[in-house]
């Protein structure tokens, strides 16, 4: 377990600070480490769908839109592993994470690092890109990158 | 309405992308919008907890963590307005926002500017800073942009 996560742990036990909680009613820290992930799966998942109706012609490519959109894909990339990490939260929360998460923990990581690496490189190339024909070859390589993990430790 | 955001809702319309489809059930864009929003606030309150908790000697102090949380609030902060922008999201999904969003476009519009300023500034402070004490000031002044937003605006 790394610094910054067993600092966020305790913080979190500490502070008990969320937006979700409800009066009376206390969720663990596991059951926020499960709405933390998956709200950075929400992020990205919002912004690469916009992204992938230009890639398909589906509505017109706007250089920057796409640009601005494959940064936040590639931030939220970077946020969703801390959730995974925190101890107890396999279950809870309707977590839609499979056991094989924890199971095949350095293949699951493996996965987690080629998709930060993929939106970056996504977000990189976007940044200068003036045509969907420069982007669409990397955001194939990225959405080849979700479809992977989720193929494995994604419950539908 | 903007640009960014008019192409956002027809990539959501046309793609109807979301990790949060459930099998035969395909969420409207009102409540994917509300959910995104969420998530944005998801991952700013996480974080924003554990930078709490060093402010207030609740765990020790670590500038690097302390910043690279910073560094989560402010760009999570740039998120949640687009989510706010949707048209019928005032609505739906467990939705903790007070129908004076949107009664009060023009004052809820100048808190977020708010808000997005104060993360900024923190997270500019916190970038080179190395005591708490060089954080504190700020850390409250972006507390009191996001309390002063809960109060009028955020259902208990």
């Amino acid at each position: 377990m790394n610094k910054l996560l067993k600092i966020s742990i305790v913080a979190s036990l500490v502070l008990g600070f969320s937006s979700t909680v409800t009066a009376g009613k206390e969720p663990s820290l596991a059951e926020k480490a499960v709405k933390y992930r998956q709200a950075g799966f929400e992020v990205m998942a919002w912004n690469f769908g916009a992204m992938g109706a230009m890639v398909k012609g589906e509505m017109p490519f706007d250089a920057k839109v796409f640009a601005d959109k494959a940064d936040k894909v590639s931030f939220s990339s970077k946020l969703v592993m801390e959730g995974f990490e925190v101890k107890g939260s396999e279950k809870g929360y309707h977590t839609e994470a499979k056991p094989a998460v924890w199971k095949e923990w350095d293949k699951f990581k493996e996965g987690m690092d080629k998709l930060q690496e993929q939106t970056t490189k996504l977000a990189e190339i976007a940044k200068t890109a003036t045509t969907v024909e420069e982007v669409k070859a990397q955001f194939a390589e990225t959405g080849k990158a979700c479809k992977s993990c989720h193929e494995d430790y994604k419950q539908d």
